[in-house]
């Protein structure tokens, strides 16, 4: 007997048909004594379509609101799920995120779990149900419905996972599981059958668009294994976990990633006076805006200015343009440089630290293909550097082939 | 200050444009320190639209988890209104049936309010909000979603209104009240200031179709006023009540109404003994068939046989043939004769009782249109003709023309 968490997304449960689909393929794919969760979001595009409703109405958000409508998504999607497992002679029921005990922070729009209690779902199971749980949401102390924001969905499976001390945690997606690096731009990359958590949050958060940060951090939270797969094949994708099995061959790099949702901006002329820079980064904060790597630079000392450069996401160039303008004034800068034409390729791989060559290695294969580095950072698992996104697919190909093409 | 509860229809918050302007009218018509609830139902066709999804993935229905599907009409409606007000400058607030606190029975599909505990209601009222309460829905002791069954949100709203002690439930629809008749057949028939209780009972039973039984008899169980009035004017409509205020006129008819959803079954040759009229009226009530009208005419006694004559409503005909042809042979049944083309006129008004030229008069109107008497019922408030359909519009004319025209 095995206890599993299944997720599956909204492309996958788009229509009835693949609604039934679904169904038939984890009945076959499953023990008779099995027990099962299956986290599903809302279907197809209905969660836009529920936006644009709202757009009609008004063109503030209003987060209670907006919660309340959002979350009709999902319920939907649970209930003609249970529908299509009764309708296959097999015991189903579906809970939202407030039955399923999901309880959250009460920040509409990007809820975060608090706690999970799960009795209802192991009162089901033991009932022998498959039970259904909608995803991306959840209920606050007074009773008022929350959604997770952006992946919730993967992160309520995790999360859901991690309460009833499942065996794993699976995750049905359209690609096959984690690759050494992204296969529509390195055709020999290679599926991954392990990733630790910490490789996986490094891939993630570098743009591998596969899993979300929140769920991995939550998978380390309760040490869950996450079975990264398919939902067309029956093939063993990635699992995510804590380390690695001891028969694998340990590589130094494990993949390689790449983000074109990057802008650079150089602030040029900041005086050099304690707390300027402080007052710059803090004011971005304010802004909600997040900053990823930065990189200051003293001119000539003597001109007492220095110039700063970082980089943000391009969705948020609008709101650091904003923000850079009110301050300009009062701080004294100079010049405010943007360039939205950035990207970042990096090396990932829990075996590095401690392997000074990689860094060395990274560059010269950049060096050799005469793509110019702007910032370099680093992380105890990862290298990233700046590059000009017209160079980014030549650059991962290339470093993809100086660390991981196979003999 | 007042307190009352308003609710719209489906047709009437079918789109974005329909809903902000619900939201302009309510403020308009209302004074600042008015306290407003308002119930909604799901917009539009949506309903229709989640029943053609739930049948595309099973044609049995699933009662738990079709209301959880069917819940999410009226969650979208709630939102949307919510935003609409907020958008306008106006506190608002949406509950779910389970956030306002409006507990039903298990019986999914046709839950009934055991209870409401408006405790969230009055508090955001009191908070200054626009309070608006998905009709239609509440949640079972175990927390699982349940919906009313038809005018559930009718019910809702006459529900909520008793519980937190409003001063009146206005039910806005596309009429501008109560009538006499039905104006598309009268042209002369008069919308009625006040109606009571017991007579819009009867008016509604028998195919007057604005106001729902139910939420009629919700109303006289609180002594709640229900003010049935138009979406598009600010007209008053038509208050049903316990009594008449003292000024008003007496009538003793208060209206005349049909209803053409009625078939007529013949059961010829029943063997006289006791048990056998049961037998059938049980096996009908066994198979959820409600029987109208009936008479049973002894032949001959001699013979040793009678005939039972019923009324259904049409869409239980099939039903009905199903049960008797089960029964036919075990019974000793001779004939079935079944005439789907009949229909009721009947004249209602609390102040008929001790009035016997009532009847009399009645039935003298239909001899002198030479139209035949099939049957005839009648209740304390209420006196009912079984017709054939082809004569009802004649019919309703020639009675609201002798006990209603004014002269």
């Amino acid at each position: 007997m095995a206890l599993i968490v299944k997720k599956f997304g909204g492309s996958s449960v788009a229509t009835p048909d693949k609604i039934r689909s679904i169904v038939q393929r984890v009945l076959q794919g499953s023990q008779p004594d099995d027990k099962i969760v299956i986290v599903v979001s809302a279907m197809g595009k209905s969660t836009d379509k529920l936006i644009e409703l709202a757009s009609q109405i008004t063109s503030k958000t209003y987060g209670r609101e907006m919660d309340m409508l959002l979350s009709t998504g999902e319920q939907v999607s649970i209930a003609l799920m249970a529908m299509a497992f009764q309708a296959a002679g097999h015991k189903s029921i579906s809970f939202t995120g407030a039955q399923a005990g999901i309880k959250t922070s009460d920040a509409f729009n990007k809820g975060r779990i608090l706690d999970i209690q799960p009795d209802r779902i192991l009162k089901a199971l033991d009932a022998g149900n498959i039970v259904i749980v909608a995803g991306f949401q959840g209920i606050t102390g007074e009773g008022d419905i929350t959604t997770l924001g952006r992946g919730g969905s993967d992160t309520t499976a995790v999360a859901i996972a991690g309460a009833i001390h499942a065996d794993v945690c699976e995750i049905y997606t359209d690609v096959e599981g984690i690759y050494t690096a992204d296969p529509r731009v390195v055709p020999n990359a290679r599926k991954m059958d392990q990733i630790t958590y910490g490789e996986m949050l490094e891939m993630a958060k570098l743009g591998a668009g596969v899993m979300q940060p929140r769920a991995v951090e939550m998978g380390s939270r309760f040490n869950m294994p996450i079975h990264v797969r398919s939902t067309f094949s029956d093939n063993e994708g990635t699992i995510i976990q804590e380390a690695y099995s001891m028969e694998i061959k340990q590589y130094l790099i494990r993949g390689v990633a790449d983000d074109k949702n990057v802008a650079k901006i150089t602030v040029l002329g900041v005086p050099n006076k304690p707390g300027n820079a402080y007052k710059i980064f803090a004011a971005l904060s304010d802004a909600n805006v997040s900053v990823d790597m930065i990189v200051q630079s003293v001119r000539y000392a003597n001109e007492g200015v220095t110039d700063i450069t970082f980089t943000v996401a391009r969705d948020e160039l609008a709101a650091t343009n904003d923000v850079l303008a009110k301050i300009k004034e009062e701080l004294g800068l100079e010049e405010i440089l943007v360039d939205d034409k950035m990207a970042k390729v990096s090396v990932v791989g829990a075996g590095m630290a401690g392997h000074p060559g990689i860094a060395s290695g990274m560059f010269g294969v950049l060096g050799e293909h005469g793509i110019n580095i702007e910032i370099i950072s680093t992380s105890e698992i990862s290298i990233t550097c700046l590059i000009a996104e017209e160079h980014v697919e030549e650059a991962v190909r290339a470093i993809h082939a100086y660390f991981l093409d196979e003999a």
